[in-house]
């Protein structure tokens, strides 16, 4: 299997252990684009610099982190 | 209360009533501003604009809708 | 035919066709530019995510998709 | 009746003279937004400024005229 | 002569003949930089569309078209 | 008359000054937009800043200056 | 005091007090402007967003969070 | 040792080298991405211009230098 | 003399003393804007924010610091 | 000698005459970039292109012209 297609499938087995672990929370496809939304819920910045690093395919990807915050009207806020 | 006062919590209730009934998934707040994701599942592009049109803080947000599909990595995709 | 040459090809091909069925219900060359406006009417976001990924020249294109909704003033509004 | 109000429907009674007439080509709102993207088909582009300065709304607006040709793939072209 | 030469005089060529039957109106260099603002004088868009894609240089081309009107202070505005 | 209308005019007045003595060389507008393109012929940037500063209008306009040399494909190039 | 005058120096007594606990690590002026960079080290977003929104100057403020890791060459991840 | 990991083990020795005696105060990892912040302490422009263009990997760094002055609330600023 | 002027003549006045004790080492003005080009040459970056800070129009300015380092082909850096 | 070699140290064996002849009046590093600052003094446009386009590196150069005009509170203002 070429390069790029065991990385894939390596990328794609690794993203969805981190969803059935919980840290890898939600996972999108932009509209047209070869390009993801994915939330993480990690214990800190340096766990996800990690998980990140460790994607096989990092070295190919332009991240963008922007960190969220509970929103007070959520459910959930409501709810603790 | 204050007119602004008036309009959140107007849009708080309206933005927990669509999280109950399924079409305001998931709503975080940008960490540091007055911001927010909110991720939307509705039936097409007229029902999301008629949802945001009658935010009570709509005339005064700015809104970028970002339309997403499901990724072919997301356990939500193997199931189906 | 070189490469280039079949993948265009099959791209108006692909093109004409979605455009006959009444997927693709507009096409415009971007004035001096290799580049479109393309205006879909399509079932929901997978839909088009899955007509734009299977077109022959994805892989070289830049998409932007912007969502549209119906306009309170066109005639089609006035109709419904 | 406010000057906003009377503004905003002699544009909608404008903007659908021009539909009916056949310069306005097509009229969509953009998603979550107070914007458009229009489709005019003028004879040329004093014409088309005419027309955008006798808008109503035109001092409030934030117009970006990109000129569009016919792609050689519509099926328009075909036929010609 | 090598390619990006002899493609060169014939963009030059073909200028010129532009400029002289009058659809190619003005030509400057940026000041600096292997850039023009060309304005030219057609008939309509897809007139425009098809020099611009005739010109040798036009595959390695960054074109931005900014369609121009009648300025009502132009001397020509004032003569018609 | 307003103010407004006043410098509009007082405005046009110099514009067509400028235009009759060779300075300014040439004035479009950007179609759709309160905008120009002004190709001004000047013995050097004191002098133009002179004129910009001049207008009327100046206080309240977004300037942005282009410097332009000759285009050695310009038939006054070959004619120099 | 004059209302900005008072939030400014609450503004400091609070940037001094997280200084102080150690959740303020450092804090820099941006030479030539009114701004400034910020390094917080907190237990987690929610907790930053709090301190964040509880700024007396909260409301005035523009505020863009980098989120940081340990870096690998960094004397202090060379000692953990 | 390819010439990559030659040259990162040079950058990691010089950049602690820096830490060691005070010039480089602070180094942080962007969450993500393969970019730093780095904050500097040093006598001038030129000091700071050489110890960047000394840096193993500079050839392949986009730097953007932020100068930084004391802010009024610092700590240090009420200890001076 | 209304408050602008009298800002505008003691910026006037500051400007030339900074120019004479050799601080302020350049002023240019950039072509049809109300903006400069400022250039200083200082002991460090805290006494350039005292400076700007101290400019009677800083509070109206929008201020890019960008640091300067000696060019090894500059005629300065040939005789040093 | 390599070519960039050569290259450079023609760059800058040109850059030295010009501001010996006092067409080159400053030349400065940004810091921590391979970028420059560079102030000419020429009788017009033309001139300064031909220098520019003159320049060994100018095929590796991303130029950028910003005309200036004499500032009226430089003290060389103030003399004429």
């Amino acid at each position: 299997m070429p390069h790029a297609e065991t990385a894939k499938s390596a990328e794609k087995a690794l993203s969805q252990a981190l969803q059935r672990d919980g840290q890898g929370r939600h996972l999108w496809r932009v509209l047209g684009q070869y390009a993801n939304y994915s939330v993480f819920d990690v214990a800190g910045n340096d766990e996800l610099h990690e998980i990140l690093q460790g994607l096989p395919l990092y070295p190919y990807l332009a991240i963008q982190v922007t960190p969220l915050a509970q929103h007070p009207s959520s459910l959930a806020a409501s709810e603790n």
